[in-house]
């Protein structure tokens, strides 16, 4: 482990996947009526999903999505074209069902959470918010640690627990999003130690930047990046944050060691889930990476995990809108296991 | 016209997208509450729903996936590795619910309806099956005509009104799916005459094929385009078949023609989308197809077409497992229109 210097927070014990139970699943799956590996990928998850789920059949129903939402210090060094008080705008709208993933959790019929990680104000009390604010943002990662070792601790905790909480209550798949301006920014410093890789190629336009604005960003990256050589995944979140981001790699944590698959979104989720991986290699087993984000630095990341997402759209919008147009991917896989008869019973007639 | 000769079958009426309304669509799009350009490919589709469907909202909600099955005399030439029996039989798995089709119809809840547009056998009836059957199979395209021209303007004809009455009966979306041992052998031969393409492109291994099989499948095709010097793509469709083949290709100008998207599956149902394109241009524009095939004669397809699929997971099965997965997409991207508030009333605190 390499946390050994920060007592505060301790990786949970996560299994990996049976290969032999892969292989089994893959068996079940040669025997469908269909020619073999005619489902080409859609076979590949139902597989995973067979072993996750392993001796349970596998479900997909119930998804719920996490939108986890805060604010970062960065912004100070004018990283974002977006001042950060969108961030709060746009709970708000989440609240009120009409943003970008409210429709298509809608469309997907995927129930949507919205956490308040650590957005910089005083958020109002609504049934749909879960109030688990870490402190009001980031500190600036340019000048001093994102996070205490507490706070960072905290937020891996929290998400860690939501996530258990919401397959306790009946979640088949976590999906996770995420809304923080200023948060590609954060990204692309844990992306550029943890996967490794350049800055220069980890740096991209976020929610869209100029060349001004772009210069802004990669020099306040540099700064932060001068500042601190971490690389141990827990030290590299808590110097760079966010909060957001730590509390999704603690739901990535969390959904794993419940054997529950969990969706990755974009570039910033993916990050996450760098950092979840890095803690505890097993965790990737459980992780769905959704699709491949048009923000520069995401196919880096997959790089660096070896992943390959299930959908290519061009989208680099985040809050989880990619990880909830995969949900039906797995849903059907899902049922490619468990409701497609074998061809033998069809070639004899028995259906 | 290039449908003179076939007085027995006159193409609709199809009017083509407003290409005023797409850039009115473009620009609300533009307005939503979230970076433009962000949500890539989901966008660009919920321009061209918006644009089919004007001056109502976009709806996705009902789809139809249309299983059309039928036999092909081809077959008697070893074009595939399975017998036309496995047709029969998987009419019978999709009535009982049990194939892949169904599973990922439940997945995405979409209605299947099977057609027997001409499966070799008499089927038993079923309240799920539609009887359509023109004849019993094609007759053997490499010795003479699949079809009568009667019988393909039968077909054609069949489709369209199919399509027609579900959307009459509510349906937002048509999704198409085929069966039919064989097909992949007639759907070369379509689309090496209509792309145009050189046979060797056009040829895959469909269903499944060794050595043996796939010299045996390319003389068979290799005859049959000896047989005919057919062009004009009515003449086409009844020289090659199959009678699935130009129901489908009824059922896109039937969908077009009522103004509602159809959403094209893998190579035999984008074969049938090009006979119906080629025969009315206007159609393509309600076209929506779904993924990129692995097999073999897709990519010309869509390249003769200038189409972009969405999905790109090697599925190679056809029955409309690919279109399946895209309905999901579709849902997303019309609610993208009708569901996110603008960004201007976000940033004013109006949400």
């Amino acid at each position: 482990m390499r946390t050994e210097k920060q007592p505060l927070w301790q990786p949970p014990a996560i299994a990996p996947l049976d290969q032999r139970l892969v292989a089994e699943m893959r068996a079940r799956i040669d025997g469908k009526a269909k020619p073999p590996g005619s489902l080409g990928r859609i076979e590949d998850l139902a597989i995973r999903l067979g072993a996750i789920w392993h001796p349970t059949e596998p479900g997909a129903g119930n998804a719920v999505l996490l939108v986890f939402a805060a604010d970062h210090g960065l912004t100070e060094e004018g990283v974002s074209q977006y001042p950060s008080a969108v961030t709060v705008a746009m709970v708000k709208t989440y609240l009120a069902g009409r943003a970008s993933a409210n429709a298509f959790a809608a469309a997907s019929n995927v129930t949507i959470r919205v956490i308040d990680a650590g957005v910089a104000a005083d958020l109002p009390e609504h049934p749909d918010l879960i109030a688990a604010k870490i402190r009001m943002g980031t500190a600036n990662a340019a000048r001093e640690p994102a996070m205490t070792p507490q706070q960072a601790g905290d937020a891996l905790t929290r998400g860690y627990e939501l996530a258990i909480s919401e397959i306790q209550k009946g979640a088949d798949i976590i999906a996770l999003g995420e809304m923080g301006i200023g948060n590609t920014a954060s990204s692309a410093l844990l992306v550029h130690r943890l996967a490794p890789a350049t800055l220069t190629d980890c740096v991209g336009v976020g929610a869209g930047q100029d060349d001004a604005g772009m210069a802004r960003k990669r020099a306040a990256i540099e700064k932060a990046a001068a500042r601190s050589d971490a690389t141990a995944p827990f030290d590299v979140l808590r110097e760079f944050g966010g909060l957001e981001i730590a509390m999704m790699a603690g739901a990535v944590l969390g959904a794993a060691s419940q054997r529950r698959p969990v969706v990755i979104d974009g570039f910033i989720s993916s990050a996450a889930a760098l950092v979840a991986i890095r803690l505890c290699p097993a965790a990737q087993d459980y992780c769905v990476f959704a699709h491949r984000s048009a923000e520069k630095g995401h196919d880096i990341v997959l790089a660096a995990l070896d992943a390959k997402p299930l959908l290519d759209l061009g989208l680099r919008l985040g809050e989880g809108t990619g990880a909830l147009l995969a949900v039906p991917l797995m849903r059907a896989a899902a049922r490619l296991l468990t409701d497609v008869a074998d061809l033998s019973d069809v070639l004899a007639g028995n259906i």
